[in-house]
């Protein structure tokens, strides 16, 4: 059993197919002085091509992941019109007469070797584009096809070095049982392409095998765990088998829940919204019964490309969510870039403090240009629907009302121009800097609703950085003073009738129920995944009881206690629902 | 009017002399390979010598700036014990036959360039300690003199690319009037030890100014806003004569105040105590009348050396600050390494978000066999005075109590050896992570006092690095998140009979005066440079008005009125002493 990275949950049982590495023969003969023309000529052949398949890929994602997706294939053909990565393949060819397959080779290897030095993860990524763009150029130019899948038409684990977005948009999702690849990143396109065709993905096994995977070896993926099994034996098959089993089992029992009303059984109730970053994530939300969009990372729409998105190609998204939605409610967040999210095409500062620093709302008001585009974007998209606006890292009044300000010039321009939008678009801020919290009773006479980003919230609040190795460990999201902010934040919402939603990862975990029914909070915004499950808790889960739970809790000193007490409350739960068996 | 970056507070105006580069003859020739033996013979012999003069000097300045401050010729030392330095040197004599000294400056430049590289400013000091220490071993071996000064016996103002400690430390004060340096950091030992000695320093005006300062030149040097005048006209000479005049008269008229009781007008009483990092520190406070210390930063006992401090290092100098004080408090807050401070001898790790990160409480919670060394200095020295210890950046109760398990065992220990200790040593706390805020409450019933950071506390209740150039601006110690967090922890400390200090830089900006008298602190800790300022602001301020001040300022929504009510208030107080004339 090798223990690689979880990249796409699901477990997969079947043979491997070992992807060739792209080793092709590359010509050794230089060209000769008078070929250079025809070389070039080549080349720019080449490159025709590889832009119009990369245009055909790209039409084929947006139908079949989603439009925001697809923008990789943006910066795809950013690369092609690069002149500095163009520069280097001519350069190649013209000095050392080399044929452009070699210049091109030798130009990825340079490119990918360069970034792979800088050992940064985003970096990581990019020499991943440059390597996967430069493959297709090759492709072309050697004649070869993209990928040699298996020919007996039988569904198969695929192995590979790593998977770029072009290889795995190749594959039909029916006949991939399951992914290894020996390097690579949970965060990639890729990984995210597998969870959306829902194939189990482990990453970055690459050392951890005694001895190389063989096409035809049996395999077992365990996607969720991390695990790849190697030829295991019939015992440990048998175990997956049935788990495998277990897992269909409860997603069809939750399945079935979709359309039931999210409803305690003493008949209170709290809206069940989803997070999504792309259309293609509100329809899985959709289908799994989501009340609304409680959180629309808009991010998403401004990474992957090659300049920042325009007004049209935003409206264009927000509309069609807007549309999919059926007046049910969608909050777009705006831009939340910084931090740890960064963008291809724009440099932010370097800094010590990335978390502390210039980042979310304070990017868009330093911006207001773009700021602007974005809320005329969402602006057009609330006349096909219920769409609501939310700030991102409030820290101060004056941010909302610097914010609510460029909103409304916005609203004059559109007037001004006749097209229509939502005069009374409701406007919300995501309470996740301490300030915040401290400051809710003011901020409450600002906005229609906050959302709690817990994940950024617990952060600040502890002063822990969860991704950090050596203190990740002390992320407390039961750490009383956690729960105190929330019964502060809502306290005084509800003096001021402000709506009170939860949108960190902490909503989506059901060991928290009785906590958001406790305090009582209107709405949880959660994973796509994760809203059955939710909802499985709600509906067995006694309001009254939870808060008569809170109030016990909120004596207790420690997150350990706190924790045992939620777990052993929602173990009891479930044993009174009978859905787990007591212990002797 | 040049401006660089402001080191060391005061006005100095004088005559320019600029100090030579280290640039000395070299010889050229070869040595024979008979000669080996002798170059190396030579070698030793400069080692030795430089060894001597640098523990010569390590008394030197444990006399004049504090023991503390010393360490650094510990790393000096360390420096010329480094085999990895040393066999620099020793292979290029052996392996290209060039003379000790060509080999010691080829050393030099080869570890002074490569740590510049790094372009961190970390690096960057011990790239200044290598040449330090270098420049020493060279003037040994070429006889030549540390610095030549002017001989004309008149205080002139030093210019230099840079400083080192060792060239600061040969300076007799009472003839520099103030020193400019090309490059350097604020924080570097040179600007720590020119505070130390009240000389002004600006620094960091490398390409800045438009032609070289020559010997000769009349100079201004204003330390408090970081300019530098260069040959200035009559006016400006008058103007900052008599500014120097004022600021003299001031601290003349303030000195008075040292030995005046903190009290305001209406008798209510604040302790203004003092922050201070060396025995040095303490002395200048306890001149200005420190009731006490409210925070020895240990870190710098551990910063500047080769090896973590025994405990019998750390005794002498906690012993040593508590006699001084005989019977002042003296709280001594045990290590906080990490975030933004490193050790030459331990290696932290690498972080994304150092403040959010293993630091503090957390390290000495990691390493107990370091905090248990720490804990039985403190617990020793508390036999000769008031000590008291505090433990930084706690999030938690269970925090506290893991650190107070080490010390009982600490105790425990010392109790079985016969060593004497106070048995009731008091404990408190900072209070500067959020979370602390939150659950003070229950943190109150753990301590004896409490110690508000408000530096770290503001940076992550805003999510703000001040140090960011690009968002340090809103770094806001007047937020009325922030003030509602100090009211939140006074209401709970004072519930349970806890005495409630601040500590941050906030507690030395006159302006926030009725803010402590308005919620009743206890004590300041400030800088032994504030005190004063602080006092003489105290004398005048009317508690009670404070307190209807501060009922006021909590109905306030922004940072903006916040900090202009304060503003009027102090004008209006100023005014009302006769201090300030009102305008027209």
């Amino acid at each position: 059993m090798i223990q690689g990275l979880p990249a796409s949950d699901g477990i997969a049982i079947g043979k491997a197919f070992v992807l060739p590495n792209w080793e092709w023969e590359l010509p050794e003969q230089l060209i000769g002085v008078g070929d250079l023309a025809l070389e070039f000529e080549r080349l720019y052949e080449g490159v025709k091509r590889s832009k119009q398949e990369i245009h055909k890929l790209k039409i084929e994602m947006d139908e079949t992941v989603g439009a925001e997706e697809s923008g990789i294939f943006e910066a795809h053909l950013a690369i092609l019109d690069d002149p500095v990565f163009m520069n280097e393949i001519k350069g190649i060819i013209q000095r050392q007469y080399k044929a452009a397959e070699v210049a091109v080779k030798e130009a990825i290897d340079h490119f990918v070797t360069m970034f792979d030095l800088l050992d940064d993860e985003y970096m990581k990524e990019r020499a991943l584009d440059i390597k996967d763009v430069g493959n297709r150029l090759l492709k072309h130019l050697l004649g070869v096809p993209e990928i040699a899948l298996p020919t007996d038409a039988q569904p198969f684990i695929l192995v590979a070095r790593e998977l770029t977005p072009s290889q795995l948009i190749h594959l039909k999702p029916e006949m991939v049982l399951g992914i290894v690849t020996m390097v690579g990143s949970p965060t990639s396109h890729s990984a995210i392409m597998s969870r959306a065709f829902g194939i189990p993905l482990v990453m970055g096994v690459e050392g951890k095998l005694p001895e190389p995977i063989e096409t035809g070896d049996l395999l077992i993926v365990d996607g969720r765990a991390g695990y790849v099994h190697v030829n295991p034996n019939a015992d440990t098959v048998i175990r997956y088998s049935e788990l495998r089993q277990r897992e269909t089992e409860t997603r069809e029992r939750l399945q079935q829940l979709a359309l039931v009303p999210s409803v305690t059984p003493d008949g209170m109730t709290i809206e069940l919204a989803a997070n999504i970053s792309s259309l293609k994530e509100l329809d899985s939300a959709l289908r799994n019964g989501a009340q609304g969009v409680g959180l629309f990372r808009t991010e998403f729409l401004y990474m992957d490309r090659s300049r920042f998105p325009t007004e049209e190609e935003q409206f264009e998204v927000y509309r069609q969510a807007a549309e999919k939605l059926q007046g049910k409610p969608l909050i777009i967040r705006t831009l939340d870039i910084g931090g740890d999210k960064q963008l291809d095409y724009f440099e932010l500062p370097e800094e010590d403090n990335p978390f502390l620093g210039y980042r979310a709302i304070r990017f868009s008001l330093n911006r207001k240009d773009l700021f602007k585009v974005q809320l005329r974007a969402i602006l057009r998209a609330s006349a096909y629907g219920n769409v609501q606006v939310m700030y991102p890292l409030i820290a101060s009044v004056e941010e909302v009302r610097e914010a609510n300000a460029v909103l409304e010039e916005a609203k004059r321009e559109l007037a001004a121009e006749g097209i229509p939008f939502q005069e009374k678009l409701r406007t919300g801020i995501m309470i996740e800097v301490p300030a915040a919290v401290a400051i809710a009773e003011l901020l409450a006479e600002e906005v229609s609703f906050f959302s709690i980003g817990t994940n950024d919230l617990i952060q600040f609040t502890l002063a822990v950085d969860r991704m950090n190795e050596h203190i990740g460990h002390m992320y407390e999201p039961f750490h009383p003073a956690v729960l105190r902010m929330l019964k502060t934040v809502v306290a005084a919402a509800k003096r001021h009738g402000v709506q009170v939603n939860i949108c960190g990862e902490m909503a989506g975990d059901v060991r928290s129920m009785p906590i958001w029914l406790g305090l009582g909070i209107h709405e949880l915004s959660i994973s796509a995944q994760s809203i059955l499950s939710v909802k499985e808790t709600m509906l067995r889960t006694n309001a009254q009881e939870s808060r008569f739970l809170m109030e016990e809790i909120f004596r207790y000193r420690t997150a350990k206690e706190i924790r045992e007490r939620l777990e052993r409350f929602h173990a009891e739960e479930a044993i009174a629902q009978g859905n787990i068996r007591p212990g002797p």
